[in-house]
């Protein structure tokens, strides 16, 4: 990011004083690196899918996505590209609206929350009862809301590392236990750190549902708040409707491609970003930039005179926004889960990356790795990582190793999952960042022969 | 934060809505964290110690912080206020100066670092060899800098929960390795996420001092970027002269008092910050922030009119920047090492807290946790920290458990040991914000009868 043209000097002084380290990766990752950082193929992969508008599965926009995938691969030199369907039941989107019909008539944001059953056609009419925090929910009596509209106004908070996403999501999911309570719908604050009128969508159906959800929507932030305070004066009467279906014999589809291995090719690198994408805004940050920076750095390895020693496979997974593409990606492949030696998903959006996080960071032929990425301000951490993205959870609970480049995620809970995902949020200079990152950890561990699955130490 | 005159009403839904729960302490709790959003205590005694200024041990400050903390617990209220005095041999910095001596004389912003030896009272005059990582270094052969004056300049990432420091700070340790190559002194960029000229001081002597260091000084930001454009385009010497002594006789204190337990007194929840600070600035973020906020917070909970049924202990650490109180306070304390039922340290400054480590947090005497910190914008999780705070390290290795609230640390290496570390940084409502997160976690785990040390789900 910062001085790019005293890169290659310092790629020169580290090649002269490291004599143990192989000097080659040095060199090739560090011209990669700089390389990406002025390279167009992430911004154009993005600006051509974002171009399609929102990706649900079951929608017509989808299966372009799906074809835009695979002659995208195509023309980027991508070896094996092709689409492996799996059976994905869909939920869609109908009409839906709310409002405060007393004490002051009002409309409110709102957006239907993915699972939600729809109301009868004229919508669900009841008082609301409005709670601060979701443990007040899961803490009330059976029945403690009959025939209440249940509102949770429980704020997200804000952290770099998205770990706040975490703690505020399972309100999200509380359909089913204000449903347990007698409650007649649910309402819940839109899962967001921002403060904008835009509410934001998400799944609502999880392993939590252990009951039928009642129907629910996420609220704006402010439409919470708002009837947080009208709550505490008096009586407030809503009215929601949601006229939404689900199809239960839609398809989706994991597309893949390959830059096959020079030396090794039976060994593999997987990384990728999901396809699908929520249908408020057009899925820029969740996650064509996830597709984007990993099908760029592998088209920039692609690129190289020669490849590394393993094949890299490039993933985009077909259904991540409501689940599906982990469990089929590890079903189409649990024959070849040996030969997979690390992988690693990008969804987190497109904002600057600041650390890497590789359990064997120390092994000798990734030594490299801290002096190529410190000009970037990335560190490079032998901590493992924790989670290597929803749609290679089962790989890694399959002991598949996992990487993660770990980005600002300080105002992707502002965006995600709202009609502000568009290409409008992103910064051109912080998305090519990252494909430099993800360019220079890919390379090297590609070219290394590193067993992942050996604990580092050993 | 937002909104205080609704979390009554929250307080009382959550007793109306969870009958599982201890009401008393969710009420005692949630009373707690309302009073302390607007309480002056914190910033009083803030304000207080800063104007003492800068308190290196072996310095006249830092008796004045002695007596004025001893005297400040006694004014709270506190119990069995007394110093433990530990020997801590002290470094006293001496005049410094350096400057570019060609090809374009100007003087350099630097400031020594912390156990650095003197120069020979005319300084040392040499070539500079600029590095661009501390990987450079260690990669670099035997005598590969013999009679140069070695400069790392490698930029550290910005990150919230200050990860990114552990990977920078290894370059401010240095010296030795240099000297080992043959060096006659060392420059290291400031270890700072800011842009200021003013340079950050710190130790320079850890475990990695495997041969005696050369004098080494930190450079500002600016200085450690011009030196390396200089040294692109042609040979540069640098003049750096240290002044600098060591006094081998120097006595530092840990001092602490107490809030008793009203059931099981003989069990204590250790809390504190360090009262000895870095000389540039007054030491209001590091870590006049953490004592004012660990003191007032245990203040706060001896005005209760009955106090929790553990005993809560606040200690203000002696010798922190240097090293030293954690091993004189676990050797102080090893006898009651069984009877410390938890343990942590404030010491990452005064920006607001986000979240809260506890193991335990699961624990049904803890559940209230959540529902009183989400209204402050702050999420509770079970996964234990893995760092406590320097001065509680010994007790942490010796086997007791530790909890953390996880302040923002976004700006904190912006202005850590560097001269700006005033009370001018200090937010006033992000300080009370975490007077209330700790006395409520502080309050809830002293209430309760947790064994921290069993295993959560056993």
């Amino acid at each position: 990011m910062s001085r790019p043209n005293v890169f290659f000097a310092a790629a020169v002084a580290a090649l002269c004083l490291s004599p143990a380290s192989n000097a080659g990766d040095v060199r090739t990752a560090s011209a990669l690196r700089d390389r990406a950082l002025n390279d167009p193929t992430a911004w154009n992969l993005l600006e051509s899918l974002t171009e399609i508008g929102p990706r649900m599965v079951g929608t017509p926009q989808y299966l372009r996505a799906r074809d835009w995938g695979i002659a995208r691969l195509k023309a980027l030199g991508f070896a094996k590209v092709h689409a492996e369907a799996f059976a994905k039941p869909s939920w869609h989107r109908g009409g839906e609206a709310a409002e405060v019909v007393g004490p002051y008539p009002q409309k409110l944001a709102i957006v239907g929350l993915g699972g939600s059953p729809a109301t009868p056609p004229n919508g669900v009419e009841a008082p609301v009862v409005v709670l601060r925090s979701y443990a007040d929910l899961v803490a009330a009596r059976p029945n403690a809301f009959k025939g209440k509209i249940v509102v949770v106004n429980q704020p997200m908070t804000r952290t770099m590392d998205g770990s706040g996403y975490g703690a505020a999501v399972v309100a999200r999911y509380g359909a089913s236990e204000a449903a347990k309570r007698g409650a007649v719908a649910y309402l819940v604050r839109s899962i967001s750190t921002g403060e904008g009128r835009a509410p934001h969508t998400g799944t609502a159906v999880n392993d939590n549902n252990n009951a039928p959800p009642v129907p629910t929507a996420a609220l704006g932030v402010p439409d919470a708040d708002q009837l947080e305070r009208m709550a505490a004066r008096g009586p407030v009467r809503v009215r929601l409707r949601l006229a939404s279906w689900s199809d239960p014999n839609s398809v989706a589809w994991n597309i893949s491609g390959e830059i096959t291995g020079s030396a090794k090719p039976g060994e593999i690198v997987v990384i990728g970003g999901h396809l699908d994408s929520w249908d408020p805004g057009t899925g820029a940050i969740d996650d064509g930039a996830g597709v984007a920076i990993t099908a760029a750095a592998a088209s920039l390895i692609a690129r190289l005179p020669q490849h590394p020693r393993r094949t890299i496979r490039m993933v985009m997974f077909g259904s991540e926004e409501s689940g599906g593409s982990s469990d089929a990606y590890l079903a189409a492949h649990r024959s070849e889960l040996k030969n997979i030696v690390i992988v690693s998903e990008a969804d987190l959006g497109s904002d600057r990356a600041y650390d890497v996080k590789l359990a064997a960071a120390n092994a000798p032929a990734l030594a490299p790795l801290r002096a190529v990425l410190a000009p970037l301000r990335v560190f490079v951490s032998a901590t493992p990582p924790t989670h290597g993205g929803s749609d290679v959870e089962g790989l890694h609970k399959a002991g598949v190793p996992i990487f993660s480049v770990d980005q600002d995620a300080t105002r992707y809970f502002d965006i995600h999952h709202s009609a502000d995902d568009t290409l409008a949020v992103v910064d051109r200079a912080q998305l090519n960042q990252n494909v430099a990152v993800m360019a220079s950890v890919v390379y090297l561990t590609a070219d290394s022969n590193v067993d992942f699955r050996t604990k580092p130490g050993n």
